[in-house]
Formats: C-alpha cells, sequence, structure tokens
C-alpha cells in the first residue's frame, strides 16, 4: 500500500530549508521504484559535497540520472506509468540553461509542453530566490527573474505546491 | 454583478512572484473603472521593460497616473467612492523617499493617517525583501529596515493581507 | 489568567518582520516573570541602537540577559518551571559561533540535547535567511547553510512553529 502522489508537484522553499528531503519523502512513500533526475553538475568542490550529501541521504531505492540542461528530453525518455520521477533541482536547470546560453522562452516553453503528456508523476523541488534585497548584479537579477518566472509556470500546470521551511511544509495549492 | 474588494488590502511578494498581476486580478474583478497608481520611475532600460510589460498585461478599463514620491497625496486626491485604486508598488515608493532624503517617519506617518479617511477601495503592492542574507551595503541595509516596517504598518491598518508565492496567494489576514 | 505557552516554540521570519514582537507577545500574555535571553552584542553603532530599541519595546516585567555564545549552558542554569525564556535570535548564536570558530555540530547537538530536559517553557526567535539569492561571499552561504540546519532541528523539536510576515504569524507546526 502506497501512499498516493499527484501528477504533478512543486516543492518550493529557501537554501537549506529541507525541501529535498520533503520531496524524496512524497515520492519515496509512493513507489519503491523511482528516478532521481538531478540538475546538478559538480563544478567544484562545494558543489561535490552537496551532491554526494543529498546522494547518501537518498540511500538505496532510487535510479540516478544527471541531465543538467536536457532535462524536458530526459523527463519524455524516462517517464513510465507508477515510477515517480524526482526533478532535483529547477533553479540549478536555470543556472545551467543560463550559462549555456539557452534561449528561456523556449526552454521554459518546451518544458511546459512537455509535462501533461508524461505517463508518470513528477516531482520539482525548486529554490525561492526572490525574496531578499534586489541583487547588484545584472546576471543576478535575470536569474531571479527566470526563476519566478519558471515557479509560476510550473506552479499553473502543478497539482500540489508546497512551501518549504524550517523542514515544514505549508501547502498552497491542491 | 462583481466581487467586493475590501477597503485596505496589502498584496505582499517576491520579485517575479506574480504579486502584480494577482492584485490586478482582484481590482478587475472588483470594479470596471479603476486606477493604478505607480511609483516606478523609468530611469533606466530594465525599468522601461518592466513598467512597458506591466502596462501591457493590464490592458484597457484603467486610467495609469504616476506618483513615484507624492504617493498619499495621490490617494487623497483619487479617491472616489466605488473606484479601486491599485498601488504598485510600496517598496519603489520607499526607494524614491530614500533617494529623495525624505523623512520616512513623515512620510509612513502621513500615508498611515490618510489610509482610514479613504472614499474608495486601496490594494497596496509591495515587495518582501527580508528573507535573504544581510546586505553588506548599508543603504541597502536601511531600505530593507524601512520597508518591513512600512509593510508591518500598512498590514496592520490592511483589513486582507495575501502574501503570493510562484503565483499563489496565501492569505495572511482577513 | 494566562495564555498556555508551548513547551517549546519557534518564531521565524524576516528582517522587519514583526517576529521579535510576536514572540514577545506570545511570551508576555503566558507569565509575568519572565526572562529574555539575548545572544546579541553591541559591537557597533548600528547594533547598539537596535539593542536599545528591542529593550525599550520590551519595557518592564523582563529580565535580560547576555549570551552570545554559551547559549545552551544559559538555558540549562536559567530554565525555572513557569517562567518563559525568550532567546532572541539563534541566527546571532550562529554568527557569534562562526566568529569564535566553535564546532556547529558540536554547539547545535548540544542544545538539541539541552532542549527536552529544560523545566520551562523556551519561545526561539530567529531570521529566516535563506530565500534570496545564492551569496557570493562563501562565509555567507556557509552562515545560511547553519542557519536553515539549525532551524530544521529546533522545528523538530518545536510544538509550536510560526513564520512571520508584515508583523502576521503564519502557524507552521502545532
Amino acid at each position: 500500500m502506497t501512499d498516493c502522489l499527484s501528477p504533478v508537484t512543486l516543492v518550493l522553499g529557501g537554501a537549506r530549508s529541507g525541501k529535498s528531503a520533503f520531496a524524496e519523502g512524497l515520492v519515496e512513500r509512493a513507489s519503491a521504484n523511482r528516478l532521481y533526475l538531478a540538475t546538478g553538475q559538480a563544478w567544484d568542490e562545494e558543489m561535490r559535497d552537496r551532491i554526494a550529501s543529498h546522494r547518501h541521504r537518498r540511500g538505496e531505492g532510487w535510479e540516478t540520472i544527471e541531465s543538467p540542461v536536457e532535462l524536458t528530453q530526459a523527463l519524455e525518455t524516462q517517464a513510465r506509468a507508477g515510477r515517480p520521477i524526482l526533478v532535483d533541482c529547477l533553479t540549478l536547470w536555470v543556472t545551467n540553461l543560463m550559462l549555456g546560453e539557452h534561449d528561456m522562452d523556449t526552454a521554459f516553453g518546451g518544458l511546459a509542453e512537455t509535462i501533461p503528456t508524461l505517463k508518470g508523476p513528477v516531482v520539482f523541488v525548486s529554490n525561492e530566490v526572490g525574496l531578499g534585497i534586489v541583487p547588484d548584479n545584472a546576471m543576478a537579477r535575470a536569474f531571479r527573474d527566470h526563476a519566478g518566472r519558471l515557479h509560476q509556470l510550473i506552479a499553473s500546470l502543478a497539482d500540489e505546491v508546497h512551501f518549504v521551511a524550517a523542514g515544514l511544509p505549508l501547502k498552497m495549492k491542491g
């Protein structure tokens, strides 16, 4: 007997808010057969440590695929009825798209078109980054704008949206 | 038939959280005759683009008045029974007051005295900016303090307060 | 007749969100005999002003003890059945621990072990700092991580958790 997972879930939260652990719990209670779609790239020590610590916490029972840029194609290829996918996280995907100078509207539009066609449930994790002072840096402002637009888009397609702070979820939709 | 609008509403949210669109929706459902009180000044390209995009989204049915500093007087002059006013946004008003070296206590006190006397409903939009790391810059810290104090003041006078993230409102009061 | 205070409460919020005033209200309604455990140190003018303004607002009826680093010991020594303690705030404690190059796991673990053994109720106030852009500065990133981990830990031990914005509390637990 497993808990039901909505077709599309968005888990938003701040840095070290417990959002990944909360999202993993949703997926683990729903199925023993699950896929972790990682958008993070281990480009420095700090990031390597963080990825290793996430992998350690997840433990057994997860297949892991790295997909720093081609997230939409990975979702299309990997979705199976009854196998949940956890995407962690959208903000790193936005970073990778920006670093690769991809067109954001095309990328976001492609993801939005694909989501309703997926065969299995998907949980997106993302960092809320828009609640501090306006950054001095134009690149950081652009990032914040892209992330905010993507969150609105995914939230509009999601059946459930949770905001996590201090490890505690607050349901905003669903 | 129109939805009712409370006398005073505050809509708080982060950058690109969908707070303006949410606030516009509240006002549009309440009345066909409405005023947009803009505190933004188009001092650079980025700001000009943002103002143009907001104006485009609002579409027809809005009168727009720019009031970067004299917000309280504009509210007094423009308020009419049954015509809602949308003020977008308080944080830009704080920025403009600081740039003009106005006394913040006087400005905030004047607004707070005026609000209960207005003849028509008013919706304030503002950016929550206090949930990141303490800024290095003393001016940014002062801005964050002024904005936080103003939000507390307006929230205490408001009948409804909404916090918007990813386009989704969370009612905090009302 | 006094309101009941849970054994352990966490009040989270942004800068100038009204979190301290909210927490003080909880404690003041619960008991006339109360202790303020301050972690702040007046190392510059800005901080001195802030401490003085907090002290002024609290008014009479509070005993104040400063405990910038030895928070756990102060809690052990000061806890009395029926006398609530307000700790304001955890983020300054994290700052002081980092400045003193203390081991964070040891400090956090010690606090977590002590909390369930305390004889009287305790209310922790802390700043949510993880909802802005990732800071450039490695020290600020480490601070954000420590604060986030500590919030998760205290929230897991707390009976009540409130998130405060614009002076308005949102109950996240309890």
